[in-house]
């Protein structure tokens, strides 16, 4: 417990300390967390991260460790006062969390998450805030674009080895939410019940003097869940001898090289011609969207797509630009913005209205938080008061179908995959009072610096 | 403890229930960990992770509940006999573990790391070690790109909210061993004793009424520390501002946005006019070693940068291709390899030997372990022997001095910045006795496959 405190920029502290000093630190603020723009090819993003953000908070404290060491540190050494330390030893998360729920559809300039408590609590924790955030939401977001590539073929996550060992599994988790069937990170199904799935790896073909004295071997360990690698050495002449290995028990087999394409139609044909109608064609190798939906336009008949580096690393948009930025005051009931060059900020307290037209969304406006739009859905909900959950955090299966159900809703166009400034985007605009507000404080800061 | 052990590929548990079904789970092999090629924009690769390896390897177990949960899993179930969970219950890794040192600089097709353990074994940690050297050595190897273009100036790394919370802490590791003077992250400096350093965010100004009162009451809370962020509002003004503010007192000005060649000129004119010559311009925002290098042709006088996104999720390298492939089955003696089409590996077990001349490294072999060549430096040494450790894990400072001399040993080409096709690679080439290994194999599998 209280071990994430320090995952935090050294700022978040010096700040803290400020406000402390000069009596600001219960000061009580908004900050909200969003995308300035969306990545060049993304047409929406898929929220994810808020499990492990409300998880930090619950427990955010600091140990007399990290304390120690805090007393020590350059930067920061003359603002550790003995009230200050006091007041680290009793911190705890008390303020308010407000969020769309993980798995849903959202756009730039939406508010994805507001925090409302202390300046000092809602500053600290800005840092952890977006690196899950941004992490996993990059991850959701493309992971609904390779599920839908796949169209009626299942999609497996297997990129563990292309990324650090503990985002392997939020990223896991984040696939799933978004449609992903399954991973093969075993801890991934541990911690969050996601199903876990996994074929052989060529050392295991290597680590046998044939491939076929390979086959047997697992296939009698695992008689009725046998998926056989057949690239090793030549990807038919595997495939024959994993059918004779295997008959009717052979499950599958795997397809990690070569043109993916001609070797599932022929490989198709050899189980067909054995009467293997029921064992899948499981392909896998730096596949990617736009590869599997070429795959797909060809009548590849793969059943199953495994990704891996692409989904979790993915070379056209590795991170998300999530901000997280001041946005009011209570105290003084002050709305706060930015307005300096293109790194704009919305001032005020904002609600995201989804409105749906025969089912369909038809556009999103950003608003005030009072505000009522008829025939529109609030997409941010209260998830803590008071530090305390207020909600109970949804399921991995219900967020999947938050995921399912937004992406069916959009527009067609918008899952094109092609560079997204080809086509229209998804119209979000702010409100009347959102727009009247911006001006309003516009001109008193333009007063205020001038 | 033992909790990382689930932290691996389903696949990897599947054939270690096959191998052990089948009594040859003992049998003792070696795998290598290499890349095949270097990244398109990278000429060396910094190794790093193996702290974070050897930590993993040395608590590696499986827990009750661990356990249980593998008995549930429908890809594993059938495997899970008595006498294998027993051994499973019981298992601790007891292999050999050779590697470069982290800060080593290497290329493709040389084995960074070797196992020599149980196929059980061995073959288990295969995803960890992969997730941890991949995701480390890609930071590393970035770092010391942008650490050279920086020259004399220092480097920050502030990337923390661009990745997820925990792969930041190792990457500001990485980053500090490939030269980097500090991180803002402070979970890393609480961690590893990596000095954390920071200013202030574009929130303290925008919470205060004026500008001025931010950096007043900043100044007052850090009298001789205070570096303080001047463009949230206008640079030049804000500049003049914290000159006020702070005087003679005031450490640094930071730049995150705008024209940072022209402002950084402009902001040193004037502190130069203000007789604060000490006072350090640190400039910040989207940084790569492109647009640094572009800076320092340009003399701006910048003193630090800070580097966040393009350091943690680099867009033109955001992972690396690893790979951890059996080369050797002691048992047999057999020397093993594959050969299918562009993803071959190299038989047997491997040293790699740095030939210097005149205080330069000139080419590297890739031999067998009982060669000797004369002038060279084998690079592999000894971490671990029957899973204890057998050498004293080097102090970071330790690792940036490998790093640090290594990369000054580098013939200059290698230090170019453009994409690394244009200009030759550095000579690393197999030993004769290597490659009449690989021809040996190469007949004996086709002659088996046949």
């Amino acid at each position: 417990m209280g071990t994430r405190a320090l995952m935090t920029d050294l700022y978040q502290l010096t700040m803290g300390a400020g406000y402390f000093k000069h009596a600001e630190h219960q000061k009580r603020v908004s900050f909200e967390l969003f995308v300035r723009r969306l990545p060049p090819d993304r047409r929406y993003l898929v929220f994810a991260g808020l499990e492990t953000v409300l998880s930090y908070l619950r427990e955010l404290s600091f140990t007399e460790s990290q304390l120690a060491y805090l007393r020590e540190v350059p930067g920061l050494r003359a603002a550790m006062s003995y009230d200050f330390v006091e007041f680290l030893r009793g911190f705890r998360f008390r303020g308010d969390v407000a969020a769309m729920p993980e798995g849903t559809v959202c756009f730039a300039n939406e508010p994805m998450l507001r925090v409302t408590g202390t300046l000092f609590e809602a500053q600290l924790v800005e840092t952890f805030l977006l690196s899950a955030i941004n992490s996993e939401t990059v991850i959701a977001s493309k992971a609904a674009r390779i599920v839908r590539a796949a169209q009626n073929a299942s999609v497996l996550e297997f990129g563990t080895r292309r990324t650090s060992p503990e985002e392997a599994i939020a990223s896991a988790r984040a696939a799933f939410i978004a449609g992903f069937a399954g991973t093969s990170n075993v801890e991934a199904g541990y911690r969050h019940d996601i199903p876990v799935m996994g074929t052989a790896a060529h050392s295991w073909t290597m680590a046998h003097e044939t491939e076929a004295l390979a086959f047997e071997r697992y296939l009698a360990t695992f008689p009725d869940s046998s998926t056989m690698l057949v690239d090793t050495y030549d990807t038919l002449e595997g495939t024959r001898r994993a059918i004779k290995a295997g008959g009717s028990k052979l499950r599958g087999v795997r397809l990690d090289s070569g043109d993916l394409g001609t070797l599932s139609v022929a490989v198709r044909k050899l189980l067909d011609e054995a009467g293997l109608k029921q064992t899948k064609i499981v392909a896998s190798g730096d596949l990617d969207e736009h590869k599997i939906a070429a795959l797909r336009a060809a009548n590849a008949p793969i059943d199953i797509y495994g990704v891996g580096t692409e989904l979790v690393r993915s070379r056209d948009n590795p991170t998300l630009g999530g901000v997280y930025k001041l946005v009011h005051d209570h105290d003084t009931d002050r709305p706060v913005a930015k307005f300096s060059d293109s790194k704009a900020s919305f001032p005020g307290v904002h609600q995201v209205f989804r409105k749906m037209r025969d089912g369909q969304a038809d556009s999103d406006i950003v608003g005030t938080l009072e505000e009522f739009h008829v025939d529109s859905t609030p997409l941010l909900v209260d998830w803590m008061k008071d530090g305390k959950l207020v909600r109970e955090i949804p399921s991995l299966a219900k967020l999947r179908e938050i995921a399912r159900a937004q992406l069916a809703a959009l527009p067609g166009h918008l899952h094109e995959l092609g560079p997204a400034k080809e086509g229209p985007a998804y119209p979000v605009k702010n409100s009347d009072a959102l727009q009247a507000l911006i001006q309003l404080v516009r001109d008193r800061e333009l007063r205020t610096q001038a």
